[in-house]
């Protein structure tokens, strides 16, 4: 069995959009309320909306479960406030249940959280609770940067967290660290704001004591880790400079990567430098790069192609990443 | 001839240091004047404060020539107004101009400029003049973000920055682009904000047209270029789907990757996935990373073991990135 870890609903319905675009709108206006989701979407458009994308993927390219997350770039969570982020976070996590209640062989939910700017983690986890407890979701996406790119509110490893992880330990959910959308002009979303987040989160927990505090905290750390694995010799020098223990001792019992890396030799550096049981299977898709890479006639985002083909890997080791190690790291997904 | 073109005097004299933090802490104070700087250092205590580190590291590692300039994180542009930045900066290229007369086969200048937060790069201008032309420096270091981690100044793609350009074109003259130290908790200096530095100042070469708006413009983009080369196959496929021409077209006329990339697999990536006229030798010593890699046995910043050992480079290759690139890109240099 092949499972992908990161997959968005980046193709839900236009209607979640305009809705949300009508909440932004709204937030200029001290005394604006949003008015609730009462648009009815019918289970034909959330079919129409995966069959073409993300399930004609999955038949074309052999995988066959998808952990599966409303659009990270929608969250946003910059452009609301507690009470929109919260009407809007339950109204993408409910069209995340809906898609896996439909396709329960094909996808498994991941939540997203009502974070927003200057609140408190620890209120996200009635949202949590639910989507765990109530609609079976295996995991959540965790915003690093609820400010969209000027990174103002605290690093992960402040105790304004704490409570969050807390719950995550009782719930034995990991979190995907995963930004969202940047209002900041200096950073383009998915080419560097995505991969900039992976890397500050890496380096927040390298500097850190989280995974003391919380020995079976799970974080993965999409797009391949960032920049981490290609600089690990600088990440094991600052680590061994700074007098903290190795690496693999520090935090690789809680870190993990996606293989979100879109060519050929990037996977090759990933299953080469970073052991096998920390990298988990992982396309994006339908997601950040869409086109076929000239160079080798297939999608950059068909990623099983490169770990299919990347030299260093065993037959144990290609199905852990595809399988095993997902399972291990979602103790929730029992599909 | 073997060229480092990422070298920062972090060994110089104690009193540089104290100096800055005198200037830093009066900054609350509204009536503040920072004073001249009137300290004697001998020529003697510059030599000292490089022979045992630097000079010892080029002869220990066999390189002849390193392109030197004054300490990153000591930048620190978000400490200081355009009045106190303005000394600093004097002191710190005169520093940087003391030690190249005293080691003229060792050293060649290359300048930091006088920047700060939401102050105009055009007023840089005179302070790279007289580096370049009274000093003979032959580049510069350009801080994509004067507010150290929180970007609130405008992206290198504004026109904020086309008079620094200009006078850059003028004097032919390439940047690093390098930002300095981080006051956002977010981001450790060498570990996150340096790297994201990169990675975002690569993703706006790609996304504006710096380079049809200066057609002879370079910049150097550092430590390997952050998460670019890495994620190689994420940029080629960004470009496509925003209709962008390809990169090679693009950009790789006027961006170069320095080598400074800790582990023998990053170098193997770089040199497998940018072509070789791309690529820079550097090691940034003394600096980022100062240990010995107990994988190795050798120092994690002797990078020119890696090049030395990388599979995929001929005798020429390695020649041009030793020294032919470093001298085409740095065109006042005439050592």
């Amino acid at each position: 069995m092949i499972i992908d870890c990161h997959g968005h609903y980046t193709t839900a319905p236009a209607v979640l959009k305009d809705y949300r675009a009508e909440q932004a709108a709204g937030l200029g206006d001290p005394g604006y309320k949003p008015r609730p989701f009462d648009i009815t979407i019918g289970d034909d458009e959330i079919r129409e909306s995966v069959e073409g994308a993300q399930l004609k993927l999955q038949r074309e390219r052999g995988t066959d479960l998808t952990v599966f997350s409303p659009r990270a770039a929608g969250m946003a969570h910059q452009d609301g406030n507690e009470i929109s982020n919260g009407l809007w976070t339950r109204i993408c996590n409910d069209m995340i249940y809906r898609a896996c209640t439909l396709y329960p062989e094909n996808f498994v939910g991941v939540c997203q959280l009502p974070q927003a700017p200057g609140v408190a983690p620890a209120n996200c986890i009635p949202e949590l609770e639910r989507c765990v407890n109530e609609l079976g979701f295996i995991g959540l996406n965790l915003n690093p940067d609820p400010t969209g790119g000027y990174w103002t509110d605290p690093p992960l490893f402040d105790r304004w967290w704490y409570p969050l992880y807390d719950k995550m330990v009782e719930l034995d959910v990991p979190a995907m660290i995963h930004v969202s959308s940047s209002c900041n002009p200096h950073f383009h979303f998915t080419g560097a704001h995505y991969i900039n987040g992976d890397t500050a989160a890496f380096m927040q927990v390298l500097t850190s004591d989280i995974f003391k505090d919380f020995p079976s905290l799970k974080f993965i750390i999409p797009h391949g880790g960032g920049a981490a694995p290609y600089h690990w010799g600088r990440y094991r020098g600052l680590a061994q400079d700074m007098g903290r223990p190795p690496l693999d001792e520090l935090l690789l019992n809680n870190v993990y990567f996606d293989t979100c890396v879109y060519h050929q030799a990037g996977i090759d550096l990933l299953t080469k430098v970073i052991p096998t049981k920390n990298i988990l299977f992982a396309s994006e898709m339908v997601g950040a790069v869409r086109g076929i890479d000239p160079e080798t006639g297939f999608p950059f985002d068909d990623t099983k192609r490169y770990i299919d083909n990347a030299p260093g890997l065993d037959p144990y080791a290609k199905k852990a990443i595809f399988e095993d190690n997902v399972r291990a790291v979602f103790p929730r997904l029992k599909i």
